[in-house]
């Protein structure tokens, strides 16, 4: 699994742009360079460079040359994997690459496996593990929330939380393995109420930071949207009318687009990620008609359903159709709004009639529109804003958006829960130490003071090729 | 159009990979760089580092922390562009990206028109016209020949081709400019015949290079192939049996595919693009039915031809079949490879039976294959490759892939016919002179000497955006 005296290759960047980057990696990087490599200044020795030195010169199969590149060098300890390292910029056709990557490997270089750069990184020492998480989720970041707190865990601002409440630990634990080691004389080194609110103290930044990601996950992956309604409500205009908005404020940046999140808008730097819509995108109303069993499962998904109805309806018919709504969700964090569209078809007085016949639950919104003509839709994006107002915390506050952290904080939190019972019931102090050292283990996990290859394996598989 | 005091950005890689690279050229780059880059060596002053350097830091919006990111410096006139140069290596999300070219902007600069770096390099005169036309080919290779000529070109050897003819023309341009300078004394500096000669010399290269487009072009767009057939005779299997042996055959470096060339394979360096599979694709047999327009209009799209049948099919009416597409391709410079299906499905009697009543041109072929058991695929894949065969070059020759210039060499021919015809029925120097002008001037326009914003509008719109 960990194989550190290989020098590994991988593409950095995809394929497509104008140019493009082969990273390697190891103790044979620079050499293996070398044999490949021919710097246009031909007195120039590349062993013989600094770190932080670009080399200009051409990759050579033989007498072909395969490209005209420029060589980044860094030398160990003085890189990203804390390696000597290597950064070819070549032009950015996939031949070229293929062909690269193809002689480092001859030269007796061998390709990464996903995330094993980083991976070099973590076992290096030049970031914790959470920190090394932390930059699989920066790449993936597509708003600015998810950007803030992927770049503060990457720069270890929750690897300073976390060993915030190690260190209280460590404090606790050591006072209880003193009150051990003169067990025989039954002394009390800390006040019993002293203690419990030390181990309250830590339990309560525990959960917080375990809460936390409730937000976290939704920061990282998005808010679900539903949008549900009979046939020829407008579904797909408002979609389309949602999207087309969302399209003109992203590309204001020439050759920049947010082409992986294709149905999403974002609102106060949340992600807003409508379900399901292969139906909707075809304007078709035909294909609009889903069966009722799919529309269910995207209410059942979402955490906003926003349900269509069109003005001509009359207003008992929208009230059953948001009851069974209401039926289904009763209990669940989810928030419904009920949008009466094609009000370009009607008059004020219909709405305001209309308005007074729709029954609302204490959550409920019910907003006046026309998908058609754009109107009401920033009155929509304000109202899908506040529902998760609350959401958004401070600049500081410290989340977690990774399940592996939330998983151990559950653990640690346990834990201390035993502690603290264990204390109130005066069971024997090897007992609450034994809780007291799972508890700092599991923090160990977050940061990767303590791994195993299982825990390596499965979070450096998830990254992409050449990180 | 040209707008060399302003410092232009744009991304360089496309996004979706671990790292990317946004590109910045023009006076101000250093400049804009500092504003928004703070180096993790605080006492480090970027205006002060020399070329050729990397320098470690963060991408910052104020006080927020926007990436970590690594930074080369290219100092005038030792850049891509001959400009002042930065490249920022930030992590590979859109956003990131973004928020970075935004940054740049603010402080700035302009974002880059489509090859408008390569453009400043031609202008820069860091290369001519038709090796920057070449970075565009080689960022678009997509075989080995196709990158060998691109790379040639773009390293010069087209262009010291170009020169070798423009320094002949004006050797003999300079000898009768001469003579029309003793025009009253009516001498002759120069043989008649030996100029002849040197005229039908560089025509005849000048004309070689010209024809060596029709290879250049099925070296740069592949050779379009049809597969077509009456239903059920397993073109879609034949088709995807293809396929799926090419993609084992380039897939053997993890994480680099061929995947912007779909459909197509490559045998002997050379690309052969099946046309129009759309139908094909799918493997139901309905769909495979094309209409009898639609399977005309692939034939007169192709240069080879793939007509499938099967081996249970009478042969009277698999020679009626053939023959309908041979009175198609008549006079057209077309292949028709006749192959006959499903030989799992019968005997070695039945094929040699077969064989001997299907009738052949000079120029067709005829296979027995089993598209679902692999059999025969790969003397098809030698057949194919042997059609093209003669179209394989000598490493050394100079082959054109580019119709600009393609129609410049057409022009500098047919100029130099006007002057061989000119020199036959001795007409006067002064209108030869003028021919030979124009020879040149047709010459200059490909490498560049002679340019218009109109020929240097066209070339570039064409580039990727940050090339």
């Amino acid at each position: 699994m960990i194989r550190k005296e290989e020098t590994i290759c991988a593409p950095a960047t995809s394929s497509g742009g104008a140019i493009s980057v082969v990273r390697m990696s190891g103790p044979r990087s620079i050499d293996i360079c070398a044999k490949v490599f021919f710097p246009v200044d031909k007195s120039l020795i590349l062993k013989e460079q600094g770190g932080f030195v670009v080399v200009h010169g051409e990759i050579r199969d033989g007498k072909e040359v395969v490209d005209d590149v420029l060589v980044n060098i860094y030398k160990y300890p003085h890189s990203y994997t804390g390696e000597n390292s290597i950064e070819i910029s070549c032009h950015g056709s996939s031949f070229i690459i293929t062909r690269i990557l193809e002689l480092l490997v001859r030269n007796g270089a061998v390709t990464a496996l996903p995330g094993e750069f980083t991976q070099r990184a973590f076992l290096n020492g030049k970031m914790d593990l959470s920190q090394a998480e932390a930059v699989a989720d920066l790449v993936a970041s597509g708003t600015k929330t998810a950007h803030r707190i992927a770049m503060d865990q990457m720069r270890g601002g929750f690897s300073a939380e976390i060993s915030k409440l190690r260190s209280e630990l460590l404090r606790f634990a050591s006072l209880i393995e003193l009150e051990l080691d003169f067990g025989e004389e039954d002394v009390e080194f800390a006040d019993r109420k002293e203690l419990t609110s030390i181990i309250f103290k830590v339990k309560d930044l525990a959960d917080k930071l375990a809460n936390s990601f409730m937000v976290g996950n939704v920061i990282k992956n998005g808010i679900p949207v539903a949008i549900v309604g009979k046939p020829n409500s407008g579904k797909s205009t408002l979609l389309n009318a949602l999207l087309n908005e969302e399209r003109a404020i992203v590309s204001e940046i020439p050759g920049t687009t947010r082409d992986v999140i294709e149905d999403s808008i974002v609102i106060n730097g949340l992600e807003y990620r409508f379900i399901d819509t292969a139906g909707l995108r075809d304007t078709s109303d035909i294909i609009e008609s889903l069966g009722i069993r799919k529309t269910n499962e995207k209410i059942l998904q979402a955490a906003v359903i926003l349900m269509v109805d069109e003005i001509s309806e009359p207003a008992d018919r929208i009230n059953q159709r948001a009851d069974s709504i209401r039926k289904m969700i009763a209990g669940f964090d989810k928030k419904l709004i009920v949008l009466v569209n094609k009000i370009d078809e009607s008059d004020q007085t219909a709405i305001d009639y209309l308005k007074h016949l729709i029954y609302l639950d204490i959550d409920d919104s019910l907003l006046f529109i026309s998908a058609k003509e754009l109107t009401g839709l920033d009155r929509l994006r304000r109202k899908l804003g506040k529902i998760f107002e609350k959401e958004r915390l401070n600049q500081e506050d410290v989340i977690i958006t990774n399940i592996r952290h939330y998983e151990a904080l559950r653990k640690v939190s346990e834990s201390l829960e035993r502690v603290i019972s264990g204390l109130a019931k005066q069971i024997p102090e090897d007992l609450i130490a034994t809780d007291i050292r799972q508890a700092i283990h599991y923090l160990g996990e977050i940061t990767g003071e303590i791994t195993t290859d299982e825990i390596l394996g499965n979070i450096f598989k998830n990254f992409c090729i050449g990180k």
